[in-house]
């Protein structure tokens, strides 16, 4: 087999072979199989586009050319959940304890934040002491003992995806369906759950900005999932302004804290129970979506979930009492409001922007090794659709540094759009796959 | 300027600039552009095509990536030839004397053969003494002196056509006809004539396989000549078998001179003279092709053309005798005539396992630093077209081996069909573009 017949054969329009596709990834892996024909080859593949067969076998190359978790020591049905990232989505934060309340094991494994996309375990950190830097023995016993671990990316998962990633990235061949979804199932796959939620984000704050490719991206990957033999069911969601109100490491675990106790914001309330209901139909709990949103209202209202929170937070070395007083987490010195310029209706925040003010308070990292303050970012106390008067507060920023705080500010204001007629409201849930 | 925005843009479809063409051709000869990034844009122009000012931009960048051959103190319209390459094509032997007898400058820089098409400096060489080794001041006073000089290319001419041909050639990115043509037209110019005349081979000898591939390749490089100020003309050849009767070195000098004495094959000559034409035309010596042929045919009949071969080869170091005496060319030990199998026609001899039979007996080279055999080869004595009857010699092989005239004969009979009819005739001049 030889690496040029393939590049000619996807490039001349024929379905690749399965054996092909292993053949190439084996060999990307292992470096025999160089960068200039592989990029030559995803180039053809954007053109050609990719069957669900190649999709599927290519996500499996890709599975398996590094660790493949193995979780049958943990006892039930492992669910894994996915969101494609965007601003505010503290998701994780809430989700895990509500649903291994509900009896689900959640053994996850976390990255942190780039650029202007947070990350669950710095988040995490905002918890005095809290630790990923589990043993995998200590992340199963944990599971198994108290429902929940969550550890750093230490295993080599997919490295294959790792390495095509950073290849497509600089050659213009990022956005193919084919190649997104299975990028992001291959380290699914490889991360060993028994079923997979995807919560598939769209609008100005998503990797996906028109909806229509939010719902081909998720029925990709709800297809290969099930090829590959899991079960998987997909979300998709609004991300054309913030999740919640919170943006921001420490002030995003408060807002998940708050959610926890019963008193979060409505559409971050709403996407857990959404997301929520589809893990717990996945791990055989129930089969009534009804009855799924009922337990999960039911371990809010019991206070399980926030308990569930503070065992696995101390678990993990975390101090459990910033759970119960979250004055204990990390605190910006200065609050610093923005005010509505003029009367009017929010019509949009750009979503990606409040995550870049976020960054350039210092909630970011700029490169994989810069530091981060955890106390800094955003609670918006507006968003689309809300009515303003001139001189209301808009948000609020949470900043250590005053120049930075105006420079957050000046960009805030112009990425809040204020119109006279309210705007059409957009739905949080869009669509679900189940 | 980046790369990565280089290569979005064609891939979606955009025309881009003379300036983004020049920055990744100067970025890629340096070696800061990667190759695959250079990969990948080469894959999408195979998909999204060039237009005609893209591949001039492309051909100038290249050819301005190297030396730039400056012919000005030659005296006269320097007019160089250009052939696809194809099977026992001999043609500069004849044709560089021919034009040079009628005043046309013939100032070349040729290459060594490799695989199984020769090369215009092995045939010399049959010539004993005979060097392409000048320098560059001796190389212009000999064509002021006599009319003629060749040397071997070791000016660094277009660079980058060379690292972009060796990647191509590696991703399947070969076969797109702006780049096939920009390819060829960048040395052209870098090498530094007034105007050029292209043999474009088609058949199964040749590299366009296909006549209207050939048409279209022609017509590329003839609007990117004219487009660089170049006069620039083209002639469409059949390459569906040998061209003339010989093949091998020292035979295809032997064959070249009996055309000089007005003793060649017909389809040689009337090639000769088809080519010979453009270029005196382009050199401004006519504008009628019918007078050009008869001028052509002129110093053939008085012996000038042939006294120009001679008066060449002396000047490079030659045997000038060997010109008029080719029993003095490398001659091999064993004549083995190939007899033909049964009664019919020749219906077709399978070009490339003609060239083939030349490798294998010892006359091409399979690396660039194998040593060569310039004795070898074979002479055609039935063509495409031609009656036999069984027993007939179909070709003569000259071998210095038994054992490999033995395969060479297994090759040739497979590669030479009979058949009962005769086969529809091939013209040999498909079009001329002028």
């Amino acid at each position: 087999m030889r690496m040029y017949d393939i590049i000619m054969k996807k490039r001349n329009g024929a379905e690749l072979t399965e054996e092909e596709i292993q053949y190439f990834i084996e060999g990307y892996t292992k470096g025999e199989v160089p960068d200039y024909q592989v990029s030559a080859l995803m180039m053809a593949i954007f053109f050609r586009k990719m069957t669900q067969r190649e999709t599927l076998s290519l996500t499996m190359a890709m599975a398996h050319s590094g660790d493949m978790l193995d979780l049958s020591a943990i006892h039930g049905v492992k669910v894994d959940k996915h969101s494609t990232g965007g601003v505010g989505d503290k998701t994780s934060l809430a989700l895990a304890p509500m649903v291994a309340a509900c009896g689900i094991p959640v053994a996850k494994m976390s990255g942190r934040g780039l650029g202007h996309t947070g990350g669950t375990i710095d988040k995490l950190e905002s918890f005095p002491g809290f630790s990923t830097a589990l043993t995998r023995q200590r992340f199963i016993d944990n599971v198994n003992r108290i429902g929940i671990a969550i550890m750093g990316q230490t295993a080599d998962l997919a490295p294959a995806d790792k390495k095509l990633y950073a290849l497509r990235d600089v050659t213009a061949t990022v956005d193919n369906m084919s190649l997104i979804a299975s990028s992001i199932m291959s380290k699914k796959l490889a991360a060993g759950a028994d079923a997979i939620v995807l919560d598939v984000k769209t609008g100005s704050g998503a990797f996906m900005k028109a909806e229509a490719d939010a719902r081909a991206l998720a029925e990709e990957m709800v297809q290969i999932g099930r090829n590959a033999g899991r079960k998987t069911y997909a979300v998709i969601s609004d991300m054309d302004q913030p999740l919640g109100l919170a943006v921001g490491n420490a002030l995003e675990v408060k807002e998940a804290v708050a959610t926890l106790r019963g008193e979060g914001p409505e559409d971050f309330m709403e996407l857990c129970l959404t997301l929520g209901s589809l893990m717990l139909i996945a791990g055989g709990k129930t089969d009534s979506a009804e009855e799924a949103r009922q337990m999960l209202k039911g371990v809010i209202a019991d206070g399980s979930a926030l308990n569930r929170l503070a065992v696995f937070v101390e678990a993990q070395g975390g101090d459990r009492r910033a759970v119960y007083d979250t004055e204990l987490l990390p605190k910006a010195e200065i609050l610093h409001p923005i005010l509505a310029p003029a009367d009017g209706f929010i019509d949009h925040i750009i979503c990606d922007e409040v995550g870049i003010c976020s960054l350039l308070l210092g909630g970011g990292r700029e490169t994989l090794h810069s530091g981060i303050d955890l106390s800094v970012g955003l609670v918006l106390c507006k968003k689309a659709g809300d009515a303003v008067r001139k001189g209301d507060i808009l948000a609020v920023i949470h900043a250590n540094d005053e120049k930075k705080a105006q420079e957050a500010q000046k960009r805030y204001l112009a990425a809040c759009r204020i119109t006279q007629a309210p705007p059409e409201k957009r739905p949080l849930i869009k669509a679900i796959i189940d």
